[in-house]
């Protein structure tokens, strides 16, 4: 077999970055256990009607049959890999809606599959982390600032580049949209969504032909468009444009109580920011809209999205609302992985590599590491009783800060190979500094 | 939408079950760590003709197709789900052999997907924790004796039924097959191989027809193949056999390592036994061979199974030998929670629920949560300010052991609902008992 190539779209991270991408991970999982989420994961697979359903990202969906399928294979039913988890788990919730509690918060750290064309922030195969709230019934707002918090929580903790959540709400936008006359909002916040994207002159034409707006309305909805703050003053601004709705008064509240109540998190890793062009093109949000930019990284579009649907599911008599945040793991971690500006301090998870003088003592550097190991330290024996020097260098090649030698099966010390410095020691007492007991996650 | 049905052979967990799942995936993690293991994941799909590479199980994969293909499809070139975590570990271990340092100890813990028809024990998705070593070359047996250990370690800590790892050697059984004479020591395997599933009679006619034993010949195989013992004294009685060979001295004393090596990890939950009757159908293992079975559910069939195998990959001019062993997840906790044998303590991670007076009052109840947070203690908010014993089933209905309440304002209480005791309490002090802080797994 020749050496195999890369798989352009399935990213593959070293044994250091995938030391990193788990500390991401645990960050996540410890923040939404503090938070009373319960982790679920669903199968990766669902019915090929289910996950056409929105129809918009159809083209994107792999389809998968059996090798051999069989006559028990149901031609009629097709199954394909979820692409996102927002569907396998409004059918998870719908599946067990007899058996959860409600209102039911849960997070899941899982891949995902698109059969898009792969670059940059783009994958075939990518790992998401989603945390949600969903009623039975109906869901109080104060939910939309509670899912902002935990995913702020998290994100501030996280190793990567500042992150900016800049905050929307769908009522504000189109209260103020009917406040000015505007006969089809919806039309209206088409066209905005797309003013990253296109030159202010087309959105105005746009505006004015596909959303048959007048000038002054087209004006007043550019001017709320260029409205942000870090804090609740865009309140004030939107005021200031002198319109009034009461979706608009209705939007503005639940904004101004988003962005303070995320305000406390702010650091240097972190920002929160209100922005009224943040439009989110799906259709099913409803309320509170959410986007993040990650500072140098804004080619990759928004690396933690989400927002307030007010029907995540519906069986017909119940409908079950929502409100969720999902964190791109891949799109944010992969480019930062490529170009070594994230690492680990070591590529095992090792502390301590204890010698092996010769074969026939190998039993005695076993004894060590299970005495190290007994008391958390992650240890392993040196594969072969090569000279010390080698067996050094076999630590240095993987980071492991630490090698051990008994010397005359009675005489213990331990070198750190860093400083050179060798100490005596005893295997049931001496313990690495807290630094190094686990790799630690640095810039490259 | 109606209410999905469960699809067969792909199993989902309530959130009960998932904190099972994850106690023991954190098991297996903790443990590899501790042991020097480095954690790779490698992408869910390899290209069809390495799946289909071993020819034996090419019925069960299941193959991908963009749902839309385009032109820049290449219609020759496809791929399918791996079904296993070896043919993806060995492609990643010649991907990468110029980068990665041997011998190279790594775990991985992932989902694989295999189309075959699903019952008690088999799945078309599940769950798998393998731990290999590899070396470039060469590997010295002493690793077949440490990846059993690490195994071990990680089985005796989970919360299963005795689970009794089965240690066999395939130079043991080879060696002695050459030494009484046998001219196909393989074909004799083959069929050795099949003693649990036919009767005593049949064995021995096929030893006689495929295997050209003759009655003398077939006798001495199955006297080896009935010997078993929990130490190591299974050497004695094959030496009393008679047979003499230079490759079942090898074996011998390769079994004898593995099975004293992880002795001392035998207790209520695990034990170890040499079973020389245990031959793995697979061809490519080429020394120790590890089955286990799980007390109670020996139907599942193995649970935990590897071996040595002198070549995972080459690349032509060099081979990559490797000794491993995989749990299968899935496989042994389906039947334990679908039976209710093992179940959490409840069913989120949340120790305290913060009721709420009155909704204006709630900014004061997210305080408290904070304060407990900020200690490493589980706590959300009530959803809603109603009645205290609304709230308080809302806590008793997921498992969450106490309620905090605020009165006037300023004075904190917390009750244990299990207990009904209530005390005063300083949300920046109190600390629930350590046993109440996570979720807990018991036996249902």
């Amino acid at each position: 077999m020749a050496r195999p190539a890369p798989l352009s779209g399935f990213p593959e991270w070293s044994p250091t970055g995938r030391i990193v991408e788990q500390h991401v991970l645990d960050t996540f999982r410890r923040t939404f256990e503090l938070w009373g989420f319960a982790s679920v994961e669903t199968r990766a697979v669902e019915p090929l009607e289910e996950l056409l359903r929105k129809g918009e990202i159809d083209k994107e969906v792999y389809v998968l049959r059996r090798l051999h399928a069989t006559a028990d294979d149901d031609p009629g039913r097709q199954f394909g890999l979820h692409y996102d988890l927002t569907v396998p788990f409004a059918r998870y919730v719908l599946e067990n809606s007899a058996k959860l509690h409600f209102p039911f918060r849960r997070y899941q750290i899982q891949k995902v599959w698109r059969g898009e064309r792969p670059q940059e922030g783009r994958y075939r195969e990518f790992l998401q982390a989603d945390v949600d709230v969903v009623g039975n019934g109906d869901l109080p707002f104060h939910h939309d600032v509670e899912v902002a918090q935990v995913m702020a929580e998290a994100l501030a903790a996280l190793p990567l580049p500042r992150l900016q959540l800049q905050v929307n709400n769908r009522k504000l936008v189109e209260g103020f949209y009917r406040g000015i006359g505007a006969d089809d909002p919806a039309a209206v916040m088409r066209v905005i969504d797309k003013i990253d994207k296109l030159p202010p002159e087309t959105v105005r034409d746009l505006l004015l032909t596909e959303a048959k707006l007048d000038d002054a309305q087209a004006s007043r909805c550019l001017a709320l468009a260029e409205i942000s703050s870090f804090d609740a003053s865009f309140a004030d601004r939107v005021m200031a444009l002198g319109v009034s709705d009461p979706l608009l008064e209705e939007g503005l509240d639940e904004l101004v109580q988003v962005v303070e109540g995320v305000a406390g998190l702010r650091g240097e890793r972190f920002t929160v920011s209100a922005d009224l062009r943040i439009a989110r093109g799906l259709d099913y949000y409803t309320g509170t809209v959410y986007e993040t930019r990650m500072a140098g990284f804004e080619h990759l579009g928004s690396v933690c999205s989400g927002g307030r649907y007010d029907s995540l599911a519906s069986d017909g008599s119940t409908s079950y609302p929502g409100v969720g945040i999902s964190f791109g793991v891949t799109r944010a971690l992969a480019p930062l992985l490529s170009r070594g500006l994230l690492t680990a301090t070591r590529s095992v998870p090792t502390a301590v590599l204890v010698a092996v003088s010769d074969e026939d003592s190998r039993p005695a550097s076993v004894a060590v590491a299970v005495a190290l190991r007994s008391r958390g330290i992650p240890a392993e024996v040196a594969p072969a009783a090569a000279k010390f020097g080698k067996q050094i260098r076999h630590a240095d090649r993987r980071g492991i800060p630490f090698v051990w030698f008994l010397r005359d099966g009675e005489t213990h010390e331990v070198k750190d190979i860093r400083s050179g410095e060798q100490v005596t020691a005893d295997p049931a007492a001496w313990t690495p500094p807290a630094p190094d007991l686990h790799p630690r996650v640095v810039a490259g």
